[in-house]
């Protein structure tokens, strides 16, 4: 069921109403609902720091004539009400406490493919615009493994490592996602316009800016998030000291996602960014798809349904002793909060945070209004995604 | 003082009788010292493990000809009563549990530097012999900078990696060691039989084998123990899936030193070693010689006498509170072997033994029999090693 045209419109509203990422507006919006929150934004009955980003634009028609836009390119705008917006990939932003990490309050998407789904088993293949000829092979390999095991390939739509890792996954059949600095009706580069229409036919072309939105060079950085958040691990092949990769895979690093890196020749200048991520602790050296899929690995078996065997079972029994005890934490009617659910478990909020997805992806929770709930029985016998 | 001629032939006749590395005989010459052990051997009066481990040897004249052919060639036998003797170095030998890393009874040198004094501040550098052309400049490069920064270059001199660094710190009038898997009069190679010289003229050729001994198979592997145990630290260069310079690395963690690994084209099979390496926990990448450096450099800092003040000051007074508990334990006359300090300290024996170092280094502990005691105070005050 799709939610009503209000809420969009709303949601469309508030998404280009305020430049991201806009913490204040996101944390509003969650206090009093989309519709509402639209509502006084535009009327300028704010609080102070929601209004200090929104007043710029807020006179501005930005729902109706957005999604009017969109259409009219085959594109769509999802939502956090919809069935396709990745909640469970999502959910850290929340909770990661940076500031630039505000989640996004909708997302444009242009192709066939599920955001959601594409989220569930994805992961980023991103690098340096001037790569060398070692790291467009090593990325258009990798991205080729990874998506001929049905794994999703997320990545910015650059030149260089992005354009050879979304050039990879289609050469395998597979998914492939360009996330951009501008509205997914334009493509940039505009040396890759091909290559993005043939991503919007077989993938998705997603975006945080309305149809139309010029890539401007803040943007860029801005939007890195969004490929580490959609992704389930970001995987740097070429990267040079000063590099938007690296902030990509900072990002992921924030949102709890494991980083990868590719080692290259010491004497490359354009691996010095990637040996540098090595150097830190927690980034795993990846020098072939198999690693990479078992890096991520852990919430590919987390997807898996529960086995169930000849004797009855309940969908709980394949949970970790951490997220049973977020489960029987969570109110069968009404709603629980983060904080809530942390005092009844006893667990602190970070683990309980990352139990959640688990749960909604084995249909064992559900969001209910700012909080969480136990989905009901008959839903969760079903079991899996 | 040079221990008296008896104990060195003593020591020369147990470091042959037996095929390193023989814990058996290492436990037994430790027990009942090594003029006793060599005495008892020689007359087969030993438990049944050493009597197994030097039957087939034991009637040879394994002494004085030994010494007198290393005199011939200039080599010299350092032995674990010798202030040349790198203790420190070697005191994991004897305590992290496994047998093949059994310590050398003795070992052979060729060379103007002194064994005890390279281990302080040396590293391996290590790899293939089928180097490709970017390993041989990234080992050759990295030897010359740690050499040029007062550390040694410990390495196996064969061809590929091993020769190249050894030829870096050489270019860079630095101190090199080539530790062989023969007697030190002999050259394995031939092939690098100018470069054995010119190491034996400036730094040292070591050996665990007596004058004469050749390179059989197995004794490269047992060889590379010493070059772990020498060394502060081991970088591994360039290696492929078997390979022996993964055995080295493998020991130095065994033996509680950082392991480095450098990075390479993903694309090559002689970076398959260097790649697996980086992807278990704790090895480090490193690019350049000041990451090697920065790997061993708390070590260094160790060795730094405590810094005193204007004030009356103890040489104590910079230890950490375990190194302090561990001094705090050690008798002032007698001796206290590691399970005495264990049980008067409260820690467990690895901290203990792997406390005593820094405490000999700064002058605060020193061997007595076959344990550990406090050194005098006014030995203590002149701090540093």
């Amino acid at each position: 069921m799709k939610p009503p045209d209000q809420l969009r419109i709303a949601r469309a509203y508030l998404a280009g109403v305020a430049e991201p990422p806009s913490p204040a507006l996101v944390e509003f919006v969650a206090q009093v609902g989309p519709l509402e929150a639209a509502h006084l934004v535009s009327r300028g009955e704010v609080p102070k720091p929601v209004a200090a980003v929104t007043q710029a634009r807020r006179h501005r028609d930005l729902g109706e004539p957005a999604l009017e836009a969109a259409r009219t390119v085959g594109a769509r705008l999802v939502i956090p009400e919809d069935a396709e917006w990745p909640t469970a990939a999502f959910l850290a932003f929340g909770f990661c406490g940076h500031d630039h990490l505000a989640a996004p309050l909708a997302l444009w998407a242009r192709g066939p493919a599920s955001l959601a789904e594409v989220a569930e088993r994805s992961v980023a293949i991103v690098g340096a615009r001037a790569a060398t000829d070692y790291g467009n092979h090593v990325a258009a390999e990798l991205a080729h493994g990874v998506a001929g095991r049905d794994c999703a390939v997320v990545s910015g739509a650059a030149y260089g490592i992005d354009g050879s890792a979304h050039k990879g996954a289609l050469a395998a059949d597979g998914v492939t996602v360009a996330v951009l600095a501008c509205g997914v009706d334009r493509a940039y580069p505009a040396g890759h316009t091909r290559l993005i229409a043939r991503i919007a036919e077989r993938g998705l072309v997603v975006s945080e800016y309305p149809p139309g939105a010029v890539p401007g060079r803040h943007r860029f950085l801005v939007r890195n998030r969004i490929i580490a958040g959609l992704a389930a691990g970001t995987v740097v092949v070429e990267a040079g000291w000063r590099s938007g990769s690296r902030r990509t895979a900072s990002d992921a690093a924030l949102l709890g996602k494991p980083v990868m890196a590719v080692p290259g020749p010491v004497t490359s200048a354009l691996s010095v960014g990637c040996h540098h991520l090595l150097r830190e602790p927690g980034t795993i050296a990846v020098t072939r798809a198999e690693e990479v899929i078992e890096a991520i690995g852990r919430i590919g078996e987390d997807l898996a349904p529960p086995v169930l065997g000849a004797g009855p079972a309940r969908a709980t029994d394949a949970l970790s002793a951490t997220s049973l005890r977020v489960h029987e934490a969570l109110p069968r009617q009404a709603e629980r909060d983060l904080a809530a659910l942390s005092a009844e478990s006893g667990l602190p909020v970070h683990l309980v945070a990352s139990a959640l997805p688990e749960l909604a992806r084995l249909g064992l929770a559900e969001r209910a209004g700012s909080g969480w709930r136990r989905t009901p029985v008959t839903e969760a016998v079903r079991g899996g995604a």
